[in-house]
């Protein structure tokens, strides 16, 4: 089956109007008729080969929400109709000891990304949420119980949300907890409003003074401009955990010194360029540490999904249409946008 | 009262003989007649002034057995004769978080050091362990129960002891794991001896093949030369716990590659120049974390020397007279040592 999509065919290629095939569902297919689908940094990166290996076409989009149109006969979960997510992950090999854990995207044989991840399908690489049409197995699809005029502003959960929400339940925060989120972007806006709703003092942490309301319309209970030498040191020693979205090279020590003891930094972004070393003192002095997550799981997707049902939480977003994916990609990179740019997959058809 | 001791008037003046005061012994004081003092690596950089803020003269020493020679009216847990230890810390404020939790080590207000630590003895700040006498707050004095016979080699374990042991617990390691101790020194080889000793499978990593056998000895399942490319590539992503106890700067990647999910690399050193940056994908890929960790609790000290008692682990040592620190000294610095150089305190009556 055919359908439109908007992809690249080359690193130095705008991303333009294209045909590709979906396969047929199989016995354990979901198809899904995509609705929304935001655009995230990752997309970018990708389809700019700014990471190693991007194969084209790139069709980009991971954080895609839909409607189901078919499913496979062994499908139990879902039936036409029903309203489903999918996020950064399509398949992983469901028998190592991270997927029987249902951390899939740990999964030690390596998962299958929404895009630019082997695939027998045409052309032997999958695309992604850019498009009208996707045909995922249903153990990577997510069931969406939110309400139908919030689903652009849902999709951005599917990566910007569990991305945030994974490290938050892997470190257990919660009420009695202070927890600093760092850099309001995408997923920085996602991580102040995930904290709040789990019950956490949320600080947020941001290099512009600008975005100091809005920090606190977002749920954070205080904000930090961390190029204030002082602001920062009063909250010295005080965190319990720390969740830093930034992707640029950035000083970590400078949030490190917030930390209690036995906290914990959380890292969210790989840095194009290293972050200056970290003060190993620092940790050693407070038993602290400096982690790393990647995305989440489907099982935590899907609780991830539920609790923004219940909560009436979304992302905060900017519909554009397909045709303007590149003015999209340049306001991005400046950083003008609150803070998620939705696709109406509807456009594509114009 | 006077003491002997041995000690530096300068950060370029040798350890040299000094006969220095201790005070009597208050209502909650322990005063203990040293036996042995081991040579620990902070003791020549304190001594040499390589750190910041050394106040002389300097007596260096903070892995001190000896026995008990007087006790103050309030203390309850010591009689003259027990045999006893100190480590490195000899007080701290006793009201913190930390200190509540028996932390002491992470005293909030900052806990005091054995040597080079705030008091209002003469001469104004502590003196350490290279010395036949010393007078400790009972809050700070361990027990020890191993042998007469075995004390000079009970003294290493009072810093190197437990700055492993302390982490090897934190972690939880035990039967099950497989942990890697990195640096076959005065640290590493009792990380070996206690992380074996606490069932886990021990991997010891050093840059030198000569230490091999060394390591194995110690109580090593395996070892590595780290600077064997495919040695290190065939133990990826497998070990639970790192215990890094190099303070050279080096090259962190090489092992967090080798950890498992969720695994941990902990840090026991300061570098006196920063490691290269740490590769932050290699931790998001894997919700890895590098922390650190400080000496160890009061608390979990005693635990340390019950269980060494009971398991008869006492570290690998070469005895000196006082007269030798120097050179021990310029040996420790070529890593010519196994693996603890301990001072005979008797001869410093010499």
């Amino acid at each position: 089956m055919l359908t439109k999509a908007f992809g690249a065919y080359a690193a130095d290629k705008p991303v333009e109007p294209m045909d590709i095939e979906r396969r047929a569902p199989g016995p354990h297919d979901v198809a899904i008729a995509i609705a929304y689908c935001g655009i995230c940094h990752s997309d970018l990166h990708q389809v700019r080969s700014e990471w190693a290996g991007t194969l084209y076409p790139c069709v980009p989009g991971h954080e895609i929400v839909g409607h189901v149109t078919a499913v496979g006969d062994h499908v139990t979960q879902f039936k036409v109709g029903d309203t489903v997510g999918v996020g950064c992950l399509v398949d992983s090999c469901q028998h190592c000891a991270s997927c029987d854990e249902g951390l899939e995207q740990y999964c030690e044989n390596g998962f299958v990304g929404t895009y630019n991840g082997p695939t027998t399908d045409t052309p032997g690489h999958t695309l992604g949420g850019y498009s009208q049409h996707i045909v995922v197995n249903d153990k990577f699809v997510l069931k969406v119980s939110h309400a139908e005029d919030q689903l652009a502003a849902v999709a951005p959960l599917l990566c910007a949300g569990i991305t945030t929400w994974s490290p938050l339940r892997h470190w257990k925060v919660g009420p009695g907890q202070k927890v600093g989120i760092v850099g309001i972007g995408g997923l920085g806006h996602m991580g102040v409003k995930l904290a709040h709703a789990l019950g956490a003092h949320v600080v947020a942490f941001t290099t512009s003074e600008s975005k100091r309301q809005d920090a606190l319309d977002l749920g954070a209970d205080e904000v930090v401009v961390s190029r204030n030498a002082e602001e920062m040191q009063a909250h010295a020693g005080s965190f319990h955990f720390i969740l830093n979205t930034v992707a640029a090279s950035h000083d970590l020590d400078a949030f490190t010194m917030l930390l209690k003891r036995d906290g914990t930094m959380c890292l969210a972004g790989v840095p194009e360029h290293a972050h200056p070393s970290p003060n190993v003192g620092v940790l050693i002095f407070g038993r602290k540490a400096i982690a790393g997550s990647l995305i989440g799981g489907i099982g935590e997707t899907q609780e991830m999904l539920d609790f923004c049902a219940e909560k009436g939480i979304v992302a905060d977003i900017e519909m554009v249409s397909a045709q303007q994916i590149e003015q999209a990609y340049e306001r991005m990179q400046k950083s003008d946008v609150k803070y998620r740019f939705v696709i109406d997959s509807a456009t594509m058809s114009a």
